[in-house]
């Protein structure tokens, strides 16, 4: 393969498509290791550049699905197996309270997750908060969880889409990471490899969002549910508002207890009604309801008579966590300092640098620089007013949860970069900006 | 490095230029290992696609330039040290001949030159036709040699720009190569770290080389003379046609018997003529001559009366070599076999295409496949008539000179596909097409 490939890269680059050999080829030799590192890196750059066809996109997607195992959950034909992916943001913990609330709902969501690089934790990272949950299930105990309570939230194993896992490495250190075919190929093998029937998808847009346009976000989630359509998994994606962070928390022990709060019915709007929204999609794919509206309505349901909370505690159970922490969020890790940050300055709340956030709350210890870093799931901040907020000046806007007084100083310092105050505010976009569902 | 390699390579992949510090940085971490081999591959594909501005092309051949040590010739500031680097092409046996004439007429040639792969061996792997020729050189003999015959032609030593040879040899595989700033930032900086005071280029042009389009070769040679310019080294470049080979003789004893050839003033006359052209281009950079006409006479002189004959005697003689082939060529290994192929009609030879003579004398062992594979001196093709020629059919166009039978029959066939004999021919362009002496 290794002089082949550089006959594919030099295609790519002069913008000639691959044919579905060449690229089965290429991954094959990549995952095997015959195609090395470097050329994989001239490829992925020639990619960035060149693009790729939706029939290459396709077979590329197939092949590093097909790079290692899918999952087998072991469930009857026809069984609705539908699962969410968010392309990420700032204090997004909507997966801990819509898994079990489609469970709660009758949908089966084999949840395979991530730990988290750069801002805060992963959801797995998240799930951790809870003393003794485990997050590196077999594929048995993953199968019987999903069999028995209808979700499971587990790490990735190395044996679904390694070449994607490997890919997706070297991206990262080859400036290659923002291009939508990969981005999209990416998500699809690692997603489609846990067998869905059907998948929704939440793309963020925004100040705080990987893709800060929408008209960016809307050809990555159109790219996306294309790939699922050409695969025969119904796919649809929502165009969501990443201006500000979801929610209050941005942490780990923190975002748990807000997500056990959005389960109690007692969270945050935005984060319930997106919660709401993508729960409708997922029973709306998998046919469990006629139309969106009725959809909703037995999604509101599982939420407000505390289906979900439950389906949450057995799972929590199941997957060794001490399931008291749902119904008593304080025996989850706090940290030692509580510190007000106030408000600069009498206005409204006009910005909230999502980034900035995630940044501050990485360096206090919630997110880590360099894979395989300890993190400390206490620590982190609480937003007390969101964008359009009146506040007075002195008014606590932010808690910032802090292991030494200095990282609470540090970040109350980079605080007044990422919040501004102002004597009136922009127009708040909706949460919703688009859905897409036909490729 | 490594974190500030991937910024790097993202700001290229954007169209930013890099500032001098970068490239430095880029450069020294790529040489020590610190930038590994795949951010380089994904840098040098997006400066495929980005290029480089003259400035950011400075300091990149800069940097690779003193990635390892400069050779001091120990002679004194001002010595007229100019050397030729051609792009390439087949048949291409100019060194051998330029280096001893220019030498002749009182420059300084410490000519540094590579092994071939792909076609024909290279000039290096041409010299070591001669019995005993050592091309691995000290830096000691070399400065030696340099000093008592005014030339010398050695190959590379690990020292002189190791980035760029590392870069080289990645860029072979990664489908690199054709990028204009890469290729002259490749040539200069092995050239300039001769410690040159003045330079020539042969960039050739036409269906047999590396840049067969004009436009793309006056690219580069612009590049090169800019490059030249920024570095204080007078650089002149002309653009030669290579739309059939120089020459008659494709291998590597039957090119060298050709230089001795024209040596001894009897050569064909395209190679002699572009030995003169290239000859009085270094007169002139070196101020030897007051202008075109002077030079060029002075080169002609030294070459009708011996003096650039005598000169390759001493320097082969003084590099281990047997002195006695340059009075009588028939020393030089002869292949077994000498098989004339005839013109398949009556007519003009309308087409010689290099690129396919490169690959049948390389079949027969003239090149190699692989780097540091073994060549066969012995074997290759001498042809009989150029493009232009009338010709007879059976008229005998070309000697095939193999080692086996099947071989040479192989040859025979393959030659069917590369030459061309047709009722007329459409006009040969003319050797030089043109010069390029300033930015």
């Amino acid at each position: 393969m290794a002089l082949r490939a550089v006959e594919l890269i030099r295609r790519k680059r002069d913008g000639h498509p691959l044919s579905p050999d060449d690229i089965r080829a290429f991954i094959a030799g990549y995952t095997e290791g015959d195609v090395p590192d470097y050329q994989m890196a001239a490829m992925a750059m020639a990619i960035f550049f060149q693009g790729m066809t939706p029939e290459e996109l396709a077979v590329w997607t197939q092949a590093m699905l097909h790079s290692g195992d899918l999952l087998d959950l072991g469930l009857p034909d026809g069984a609705p197996v539908i699962d969410k992916h968010s392309t990420g943001g700032v204090g997004d913990t909507i997966s801990l309270a819509l898994a079990p609330l489609a469970a709660a709902c009758g949908l089966k969501v084999p949840m395979i997750s991530g730990r988290g690089l750069g801002h805060t934790g992963g959801t797995i990272d998240k799930l951790e908060s809870i003393p003794g949950f485990d997050a590196a299930l077999s594929t048995e105990r993953l199968r019987a969880i999903v069999h028995q309570h209808g979700f499971v939230i587990t790490g990735q194993t190395a044996r679904l889409a390694p070449a994607d896992r490997k890919l997706y490495a070297l991206r990262d250190v080859t400036a290659t990471v923002m291009s939508v075919p990969l981005i999209a190929s990416s998500i699809m093998s690692k997603k489609l490899a846990e067998g869905l029937s059907g998948l929704v998808l939440d793309v963020k847009t925004g100040s705080g969002a990987f893709m800060a346009d929408v008209a960016d976000a809307q050809r990555l989630a159109r790219t996306m549910v294309g790939i699922g359509h050409d695969m025969g998994v119904t796919t649809h994606a929502l165009i969501t508002n990443m201006d500000q962070p979801l929610g209050h928390a941005i942490g780990n022990a923190i975002e748990v207890r807000e997500a056990i709060d959005v389960l109690r019915a007692e969270g945050p709007e935005d984060m319930t009604e997106l919660t709401l929204q993508l729960a409708t999609r997922m029973l709306l794919i998998a046919g469990a309801a006629p139309d969106v509206r009725a959809a909703y309505d037995t999604a509101r349901r599982a939420l407000d008579d505390g289906r979900a909370l439950a389906c949450f505690r057995r799972v929590v159970e199941a997957q060794g966590g001490d399931p008291r922490v749902v119904d008593d969020p304080d025996l989850l890790p706090a940290a030692p300092i509580a510190q007000p940050w106030g408000a600069p300055d009498d206005g409204v709340v006009a910005r909230i640098a999502c980034d900035d956030l995630g940044r501050i709350a990485a360096r206090l210890g919630a997110g880590r620089a360099r894979a395989g870093e300890p993190i400390d799931h206490a620590v982190g901040l609480t937003l007390h007013h969101k964008v359009g907020a009146p506040v007075r000046r002195g008014e606590p806007l932010v808690t910032i949860h802090a292991r030494e007084p200095a990282a609470a100083e540090a970040a109350a310092l980079a605080l007044r970069d990422a919040i501004e105050v102002a004597p009136e505010v922009a127009t708040v976009r909706p949460l919703v900006l688009d859905v897409i569902d036909t490729p």
